[in-house]
């Protein structure tokens, strides 16, 4: 297949592209760069069955020759407040890739008969009542808080591809992916697992906030690119959670985190922010393993092992 | 003032234009007559205080002059399956309405400094598990259902007008618009009063599904447009309700309509359609009438009496 990947100089867009060229496809990455990063694909570069186009999906989309699917990964993704790529300091543009990237991309799938696959987010269950969270549940999103930017762009673009599939017959595929980490993510994108990380490999006391007891439920990188290929090659329309289930406090995780990396820190609490992050979120994989015949099979030790070379090379350790 | 007021042509807008043109603003009305009608606004042309133009808020917007006010009222808004003219038969065209509509006149307000008020409406709480609804109420919106198109492209709207707010200091407003009739309303909207009240004019047994025993509650449009002209003049951001808070059944509502119509028809009880109906929306008026000092002064009979000789005229009674 011939693929158009957006946003594939971000975490999950490039280990997609890596994934789908291992096995054969031609692909086409598209990115602005706003908060992708050239490093993540450079290595792609020269290689014939990679071609790369700069552009910013909110604006119309033209590729030359034929395309067999369209996967859409384009948007600000990070949640830190402190980060100035976060969807919350990038508001506008957020909306924008959610819904003219959206509309833009299901144009092009439309143009050229090909299947198209929406990354969608467990930010659409918001802060949920309902655990865990299966596809059916319609969320608890504010829509007037500062994360309604991401939140309601995607459920916008849910809402879209399936318009598209209904009105124009576009064969189209949704993914809800939940918190993921492994090689080429944002160190600062402000989530419990590279705060912890950059905090053990440095030796310093890992920050825990209240009394650690909120959860985290966490995929390693190569786990979510298989659900995602394996959806793409399904034929299922309506929305499908991918996401490790195993869920875990973060007290838990803090101290796994200082056995893998042999900290010698510790652990310090510090009273709970007044937080925007969902006390809870862990999906509900039901749907993923019946129709896919998919689940995760990389245990946190062995995906925080895999991850900590980057995360050293990225902090000047290695 | 002068006040761009999109989809001008439709129920709400129309009669929107003929209030602010009454309080002595000048009015430039903009829709595309796919859901408007002309006749609803027939009766300005040639009105001094009145321009139009024609066009599509889905594509770029330019209006010469200088603007106060922008006033987006854009969108199918029809429930009813079986008209072609609903939302769930233009899909596409109600969140382009909703995304890139809201986009466009946003950028409208930007460029001319105006204040902006985004019509939005009671379907972005879904089908509620909270009654009456407060603003702070998150909904039950099912993205992957038939009536997503609308409800996800105003709850969108409604975080694009607000980031808008926050990332540029545009000076907007957000209305929240219950269930309302009155003269203009579409009859063939699949709405229970103009169903009932036309049933009745005709001299036919009026249709109540199941025990009637659902809710509405129904506020008449002078009330309404009172209620959102005030919300413009006021300088409050966040989303306000507007609507009837006054409850009751179709039935009782059903026998109301033969006391106002005279219509000695009666009632016939058929199965509960598979209705995809909430089974109860009711606002909470509370910040209404604490912010703007407003609720509605007009009782259902008097408001039904009020819009008979509309529905008379269209349905050639009269």
């Amino acid at each position: 297949m011939r693929i158009l990947i957006t946003g594939a100089a971000g975490f999950l867009g490039s280990n997609l592209c890596d994934r789908l060229i291992s096995e054969g496809h031609d692909v086409v990455g598209m990115d602005n760069f706003v908060t992708g990063s050239e490093d993540n694909i450079s290595h792609l570069f020269g290689n014939e069955q990679f071609t790369f186009y700069k552009h910013d999906v909110s604006n119309y989309i033209y590729v030359p020759g034929k395309l067999d699917a369209v996967m859409h990964f384009a948007s600000p993704a990070s949640p830190n407040p402190a980060s100035p790529f976060a969807y919350f300091n990038l508001p506008i543009q957020t909306m924008k890739a959610g819904a003219l990237g959206t509309h833009n991309t299901l144009g092009v799938a439309k143009h050229h008969n090909a299947r198209f696959l929406l990354a969608s987010t467990s930010e659409i269950y918001g802060d949920p009542y309902e655990h865990p969270q299966k596809e059916t549940y319609a969320g608890n999103v504010d829509i007037t808080g500062p994360r309604a930017v991401y939140d309601e762009a995607k459920r916008f673009a849910e809402a879209l591809t399936l318009a598209y599939h209904r009105q124009h017959n576009v064969d189209t595929r949704i993914v809800r992916i939940f918190n993921t980490y492994g090689p080429r993510m944002d160190l600062e994108d402000g989530r419990a697992l590279p705060n912890l990380l950059k905090q053990a490999l440095l030796g310093e006391q890992l920050t825990v906030y209240g009394d650690g007891g909120q959860t985290r439920s966490f995929c390693y990188v190569d786990d979510l690119v298989d659900g995602i290929v394996k959806l793409l090659y399904s034929d299922e329309h309506m929305p499908v959670n991918i996401g490790n289930p195993v869920e875990m406090t973060i007290l838990e995780f803090a101290e796994q985190i200082n056995k893998v990396t042999a900290n010698k820190g510790g652990i310090k609490y510090v009273d709970a922010r007044s937080s925007r992050d969902p006390q809870r979120r862990q999906p509900d994989i039901t749907r993923a393993r019946e129709i896919l015949k998919w689940e995760p099979m990389v245990y946190l030790e062995e995906g925080v092992n895999k991850t900590i070379p980057y995360f050293k090379k990225k902090l000047g350790l290695a």
